[in-house]
Order: structure tokens, then sequence, then C-alpha cells
């Protein structure tokens, strides 16, 4: 790639139609920058009928993807939507080195052969999101071999060593003495030369990116190109509205859930934490989710904007009839039985899980183990709507409607 | 490459002809390191009948040379007397890429022939001290064409940021906050790396070069080689004594000087220097210099021995002929005529040169610029033991040997 001039772009008005995509792609997110720059592009590809190219960087190991991590796929669909081209773009140049330092001596590099089918394993439950024709799978491997050490060289001579360590952790690291090896300087370099090579137009993240996605910005100038808009996203808070959601935390929601598990975790959220979710996770437009808000407001049951929720994402991950059945199965079991709104939320500290009658008390459902015993042996009590039979059951991690009788209710968390 | 442990070397008592082959290398040096690992590998290469590899790096320019830069070839050239290996390793890599910060864009990148026809002209110069089939010349980009942006990414793994900063330069450049390019960091790895391709045994350089040979012992050490040694070699004395010599102070001798211009000027130094040259320039032994400073010490003349080094010096760079000639000459004009021991020595500043009455009214010759016109007229005046005839001459930048009459005399650099 030569260096050149950037083409002077011509400015194209806005729409009020840009103004809105606008706002559906800032809804949920931590930034972007920079916002005049970005509906610049949005109008220039609506009168040229180009779409915009949006990056996200991916290693390519293949995680079990709960919801958390499908806010920024969610954000790729609405862009999508908006009629934009999503790339996937696989870090692979760096997986087959391996862990250069060698400080993780039993991760041996991955093969071209792993990293595909990680890639491929990725794609699969992303496209539960998003739309695959409209998705260009990528490997950075395609420009950063042929790059070489020559070619390396003279991209580390285009940033300075003052500017890098203005990044967050090389900032800490340096001034507590905590070593950082010289390898770890060209790693932002790297990414952003993939966006010089992709010419990208957006490139999203999480907030702990955004020091990596402007030096894309600043390599693209550099190459000649109009920089990238940057959007960093927010981590989503995990079932118990407090910590993000995490596997260890066990306050998620995996994608591949059974449907009837997913609609009842989704409605043991609060009313609060589903107005958040619905920013992040939803593809409603903004326009539906203010109707909701104002209906709320004007006194309707926000149970049933939950419901809504719930079928939306049961819908995406599994189908439109997993969601009926799921909510189906949900109103027969807490028929005539319906959770309070402002039910308890209560955290209890059990990570190998405990016996239901310990964990009633430890809720408050029960003043004792005994009496908890004892309502369980009346068929008094229920976890997530349904009758537990077992006065032995281990309950492990996770998030349920526990119900005691019929008045009292807690959401538990064990973790 | 890959990462192996070294193997065990078994050790070699060093016998008095190692610690001699020592005591000649350390000649003159300013750091020899480490000095008990120099002695053991010298002690093995004996014992095993295996050269070792002396490696000094060189930039692809084509400069002329200098007696200050044969002070490092004549080092190399003790080297091959003992029997050593001398590697030429022309930097051609980095010439291939060019300035990459893109400061120097009247400099292009140097083509591949430029580079070899540079190495040639070099190597044509320095062959007059070395010994052409005791010395290899090779090209850096053999291994770092193939190392890849990968390769170099392993590489600069092996490093840490702190390392690289305590060179001197760097730790000034980021102390004062002024610019570093994140590629210059990596020019001390590539150098290093070199000694690992080249297994290299020793390396030489300016003392301006200590960390970067230091770097290169350790990335031996990392790829499971012995380390190298490091002998930092001084900048050689001018003519005058006192500054370094370079062709911009006009205080040097270019090695294809004439044989006269030569030998005049190396017998114009003081007894001084002409000691100093002796270890630096002289490829004689240890023991003939010990023997020469016995001499004079009991009361030999040095310009006896001024004239041995004058001579071993024009019979390198032309022949024991030329030599022979030059010192019939200079005796030829200086018959009758010797110049006194204890000349004054006189510095003159005028870049320009000046009129060669001036000279001698300024260097204490002569009272005034007219009594100087007369003594010129008068034939009374010799110029490096030549009668100056032409009373309007101008006299350039250089170191003279300016006699007036029988008994004045001075030396005088014009700068």
């Amino acid at each position: 790639m030569s260096i050149a001039t950037a083409p002077a772009a011509s400015v194209v008005p806005a729409t009020p139609a840009d103004e809105v995509a606008l706002a559906t792609v800032k809804r949920g997110c931590e930034e972007l920058l920079v916002e005049a720059e970005f509906l610049q592009k949005l109008a220039r590809s609506r009168a040229g009928g180009q779409p915009l190219r949006c990056k996200l960087g991916l290693d390519p190991t293949a995680p079990d993807i709960h919801l958390g991590h499908t806010v920024v796929l969610n954000k790729l669909r609405q862009l999508q939507d908006l009629g934009h081209t999503v790339i996937f773009l696989i870090g692979d140049f760096t997986s087959l080195i391996g862990d250069p330092s060698g400080r993780n001596t039993t991760r041996p590099p991955l093969t071209r052969e792993q990293i595909e089918a990680n890639a491929q394993t990725y794609f699969q439950q992303a496209a539960l999101v998003l739309d695959r024709d409209q998705t260009e799978i990528r490997y950075n491997s395609e420009w950063s071999d042929p790059l070489g050490a020559g070619g390396l060289i003279k991209l580390a001579a285009r940033y300075t060593l003052a500017r890098l360590l203005e990044r967050d952790d090389f900032a800490k690291r340096f001034a507590e003495n905590s070593p950082i090896a010289v390898h770890e300087l060209l790693y932002p370099l790297m990414q952003g030369y993939d966006s010089v090579a992709l010419r990208s137009d957006l490139e999203l993240g999480g907030t702990d990116q955004k020091f990596n996605l402007l030096v894309g910005r600043e390599l693209q100038r550099h190459y000649g190109q109009e920089p990238q808009c940057i959007l960093t996203m927010p981590l989503l808070e995990g079932l118990d509205g407090v910590e993000k959601m995490s596997k260890s935390k066990n306050n998620y929601i995996g994608i591949t859930e059974a449907p009837f598990e997913m609609f009842g975790k989704v409605m043991s959220i609060s009313d609060e934490l589903m107005w958040r979710w619905y920013d992040l996770v939803s593809t409603r437009s903004n326009a539906e989710i203010a109707g909701f808000r104002r209906e709320v407001g004007e006194g309707r049951n926000p149970r049933d904007i939950k419901v809504a929720l719930a079928q939306e994402i049961v819908t995406r991950f599994h189908s439109k009839r997993a969601a009926e059945q799921a909510l189906a199965e949900f109103e027969a079991r807490f028929r005539g039985n319906a959770a309070p709104e402002d039910m308890p939320g209560v955290t209890v500290h059990a990570p190998q899980g405990l016996p239901i009658a310990q964990l009633l008390r430890q809720a408050g459902l029960a003043p004792s183990t005994s009496e908890a015993v004892r309502n369980i042996e009346q068929g008094g009590v229920r976890l997530d709507g349904e009758k537990v039979a077992d006065r032995a059951a281990v309950i492990g991690p996770g998030t349920y409607v526990l119900q005691v009788g019929k008045r009292k209710w807690a959401r538990v968390t064990v973790q």
C-alpha cells in the first residue's frame, strides 16, 4: 500500500434518515468517535449506494457465546439492517506465532486448521444474530505475512514510543516498572494496519480497545485513507443486574441454552435491567422501545414488555415456535401463581452449591432448615415455577425464582 | 533457529600462547567483555583447531577510508594473524528499507546493485589491511528477510522496553521527551539477531556500539548459543594529537593518499601520538613495540621509530618500494636540515586557508607579514621540506612542517 493523499471527499448533506440511522448506531454505545464524521459517512454511503465497511476484530478462539458477547454482534446486525457490510476479522496472524514471550509454554501456537475451525464455530453462533450475506470473514495473515520484517519496521516507524505509552495499561505498567515486552508495542500497530488493509469505515470494540482502535485511525490517515470511526460498546450486566455477564459469575444466558431456560432467565431480571437489555440486546427500533417506555409510564405492566424481550431472544437463538412454547410453559407453571413484580433479590455465596432447605433459610424464605424441609415435604416450594420434590436437592450456582407457599418469593442468585 | 540449551562446552586450560594472543587482542582496545570468556574461547579454538568467528557490522555506504577507519580493521587483521575468521557483515537489510521514518525523503532506499557495489568498494580498501582468504562477506538480508513479520515479533518478545531504554541515547531522548520512533527500538534486536545467525564468537565496534553488541550476547544465550564476546575500539586521534581523526577536521591520512604525503604526515606527529598509533595502527607485535619503547628509553632517537611506523603504513597502503622511495625523498628534502625533535605545534584557525606570509606570522615564525614576505623572496621558507617560491601561495587546512631559515621550525595545523 503506498502513501497517498486522501481523496478530497465531497460533503453530502445529511437527511433525517441519516440522523435516525446515527441514533440507532449510537444506542447503548459507550462512545462513538467522531460522530460528525460518521454522520457524513452514513450520508455519503446512502447517496452513493456504497455500504460502509464495519470491522470487528476477533481472536481465533472458540468461545461458547453468551448473551453478553452478542451486544457487539447485535450492533453489527443493526448496521447490516441499515445496509452496511460487516467484516469479521480473525486475528490468525498472531495466533500462528503463539505466545512469543514464551510465558505460556503450555499453549502451543494454533494450527491453520484449528484457527479456521474455531472461526467457523464462532461464526455459526454469531450467524444467529448476523445476516450471513452481509458478512465477510477475513484473516489478517492475508496481509500481515506479506508485510515481512521490512514492512513491519516501516510500520513501526510511523509511531513514536511516547504515543504508545499513552495507552492506559502500558502507562501503568511502565510507571510501576512492570516489564513490557517489545513485541507488545507492535500489536496495536498490527491491529491498526488491519484497518488500512480492509479500508475500514467503522471499527467496533470494547471500551478497553479504544486506544488500539484510534491507532487504526492514524495509520489510515497516513496511508491516505479517510480514517475509520470507532464505536466502543459496554459490557452487558448479567442476570443479577450488578456484575458484568460472565460464565464465572454464573449470571449469564448461553446462546445454546434450552428455550425455557432462556425464557425464564430473561423473565427473572429486574425492570431496570430490562430497559438496559433492550438497548443492548434487542433489535427493535429506538421508536418501538420508546413506545414501550411510554406505555409502561401510562400504567402497562412491565411484565408484558419483559415477555416481549424474552420472546425476541428465544426466537433469535431458537425459533418463533420455541418462543411461543416457552411462554406457554412459563405461564402454565406460574398460572394463578404470578410472580410479584417487586420480588426481593438475594445473593448467596455457595460456589459448590447447597441443599435446597439451607438455601430457603439463607434466602429468608424459611425461618429454619427444618421448617424449610417441612415446606418441601408439603409440596409448597417451587423453583422457577416447578414444584421441588426432593428435599435433598442441591442447588448449584445460578439465578432462580424461589417460592414458598403463595406469598413468599425471592429471586435468588447462588454464586 | 530453535531454542535449545547451550551445549556444555568443555573447559580447556589456557596456555601462555593463549595469554599472548589475549594481550594482542586487548592492545589499544577500549573494553573487552568478558575477558575470561574470551581467553577460554582462544584456548578452545587452539585446542580444537576451530577458528573464532569475528564479526564487524558495516553500513553499506562507500566511504573513503582514512587511517582512523583502519583501527578496527587492524584489530581484525591481528585476529586473522592469530588464525581466526573475520566476517564483514553488510547491513543491507535496513538499507533496502530506506529511512522508514520518512524524515530523509531525499535519500531513497539503496538498490541491491548499489549495496553490493558499495560493499565491494569498501572491501577493496579494507583488503589493504585484511587477509582476503580469512574474510567472509555476508549480507544480513540473508536471514532478516526470511524472518518475516512473525519472526520479528517473536524476536521483539525476547526483550523488554525497560532494557532497551537503558541505552544511553534512548534514555536521554526519552528523558528529554524527544521522539523515539518504534522502529528504532527494533534495530538493536535485528543487529543482535545477526550475531545469532552468524554464530559470532566476537563482535567488534566503536564504544558507542557497546549496548547493541551486548544485545547480541543476550539473544545468542536465548537461542542456546555461547554468547559472543565484545571488543570496543576507541577512535584514533588525528595528526594534531587532540581531535579524533576526521575528514572535516582535516587531520587525517586517507589510505589512498600518495606515498610521500602519507609518509610526511606520519613524520609530523608528536612522539606521544606515535606510541598511540603504534598500539592502534601497527601490526607489529606487543613485544616489538615494547622493544622500541625500551630503546627510546635508552637514548635512541624516536625519529627512527617514527620512520619505521611511516614505512609500515606506506608499505601497507602502497608497497615496500614506495615506502623506501618516500623515505629517500623525505630525507633528501630535509637533508642537512633535520627537523628538530621538539618542534612547537601551532594551530591556526582558517578553514578557507590563508596566504603563506600570514601563516608564518600567525605561527610565530615571522614578526610581521612583510618580514615573512621578505623571507620567502630570499628563499628561506620551506613547507614540508620544500622551498616556497610563491609569496602569494594560499595554504589550505592540514598539518605542515614550516621552517624559516635554519633554526625556526613549527608543526602548524591549519583548520
